[in-house]
């Protein structure tokens, strides 16, 4: 196995905007996407903690098309492409490819439960060859307890030999090191994304490549940092440092609390919002979150604030 | 409450047939739906074992067109249009109401797990305040085995006090008849579904309205022949019979085994492709199920036959 995965580094799953009528903000959007790229973090937009799913594909299209269009470099985004249909799962895929996105970072279809590594194997092949075009590059989106369809080491083994090159990394969202390390020891070479950050240093000291985290949507800088100093004396004190954050912010429901966080340091109420089925956090829940992060002396340097009463 | 379900009888989730290509196939689902009617069974289009989640928005409005201009009568359908996005619900529960569809099969958006009853609560008011139209008629999907989203009884409740006559029943596919009759005793009037055949009986027997099934898709006449008669004398022994049937063919797994069998007995082997991440039965499968069918007497008197070598 010699790939090179084609992406590394911190990314974010993007938090997406919604107006008051619930219908995705794309200005939002872009301008969370620019602070996040001035930290160096890349953009996993539509992943499970942009509510992705919650979203049309022509939604996800019109969204990424808008990024591209204010300048956003889609050699940094991954977004994601992976639908329960494979004729949804192409569609986007191709238009990623098409604009030119680092990478795509695929679910497998999650409707159906207890399918078998066959039928997945022909979901991701499926797509791979309807796309048919040699700049994608795949990464496989694991993560269990939310998609409760797992991509197996067989699996990656599969796709690997079948098409090298274009199968370039998995993001491991099981929340298990174990599972983690023994996808490093099975494909060297193959970029392992942690799904969080706790595991980020480990990750790195075992040859992954970086990782992709929820909180790296109000927590960038520092999460970055350790990525650029993981072999450093520092590395250590860094992620105790970063890790203390998340611990604390994933005490509470993870997207609501990232939405309020961004509301509250941008001064723009709006970002609160979510698409049903999920709410908002309730009052006691959204003071212990912001009590707790100033107590921290938590900030989000750079963030653009908005003017009180500007935004809806 | 006093709601009388604008449904009831016997319904088939109808299973979606492919082209060569996996694109679905218009021509063959209307020429099952018509088979289907025939045995005065109705059509819960886009259920589960249609394969539903596997298709996109726009190939399920395609299919609903065309069975429309085919001459299906709309009253007898109840298309499956709950999906994980919002936009997406709307879309597909707005034609399917503009066409005059008897009801709508709404699954809860099943990507996140332990989302709260406010939340689906929530999502089901937004369809239903967004479709707007009085005509509308929501049959709640509850299936935890594979949503693993549930509808319990509190938001039942809510939904019934929000939007009376709109809300007009359930399909309990828990396999629990102890929910079902819950259901049924908590909601008198409410049009509750057994999710199987294997509860028709005592569904109707506790005030239930019919069943909607996946076997029905092949033994259609049976199945209404003990709803037609659940009153008389003979009602225990026609549950048998259907209840064996339906414990036999179970064994296999269910949507590849459903199509393996009206590929055999119309002749048609093209209704065995199935779309990723499902996959066809093994030979082996294949053969017991058939061989099964042959030593029970299966058959399915009336479905159309093609010529050998005339289909794909």
């Amino acid at each position: 196995m010699s790939q090179t995965s084609a992406m590394h580094g911190v990314l974010s799953p993007v938090i997406t905007p919604f107006k008051p009528d619930l219908s995705p903000d794309a200005n939002r959007l872009v301008a969370h996407c620019k602070w996040l790229l001035s930290k160096n973090v890349g953009l996993a937009v539509f992943g499970t903690n942009s509510e992705a799913n919650s979203l049309s594909v022509d939604e996800k299209l019109m969204l990424l098309d808008k990024l591209v269009e204010a300048g956003v470099d889609p050699k940094r985004m991954m977004p994601g492409t992976g639908c329960c249909a494979l004729s949804d799962s192409v569609r986007l895929t191709k238009r990623a490819v098409e604009l030119g996105c680092g990478g795509a970072l695929m679910l497998p279809p999650f409707y159906y439960k207890g399918v078998s590594d066959e039928g997945l194997f022909r979901n991701f092949a499926e797509i791979i060859e309807r796309v048919g075009d040699d700049r994608l590059r795949v990464y496989l989106y694991h993560i269990p307890p939310v998609s409760q369809v797992p991509i197996t080491l067989g699996l990656i083994d599969r796709l690997l030999k079948a098409y090298p090159g274009i199968v370039a990394g998995v993001k491991d969202s099981s929340g298990d090191w174990n599972n983690t390390k023994a996808m490093l020891d099975a494909f060297p070479g193959f970029g392992v994304f942690a799904g969080q950050e706790l595991m980020l240093l480990d990750n790195m000291r075992h040859g992954g490549v970086g990782c992709i985290s929820a909180t790296a949507n109000v927590n960038p800088g520092p999460i970055n940092e350790l990525y650029a100093k993981w072999q450093t004396p520092e590395a250590d004190q860094l992620q105790s440092g970063i890790s203390a954050t998340r611990k604390f912010v994933q005490q509470f429901p993870m997207i609501p609390a990232l939405k309020q966080i961004v509301a509250q340091y941008s001064g723009d109420h709006g970002w609160a919002r979510l698409r049903p089925p999920l709410v908002e956090l309730d009052a006691a829940q959204a003071t212990a979150l912001l009590d707790g992060l100033a107590e921290r002396n938590f900030a989000m340097p750079g963030l653009p604030r908005v003017q009180k009463g500007a935004a809806d």
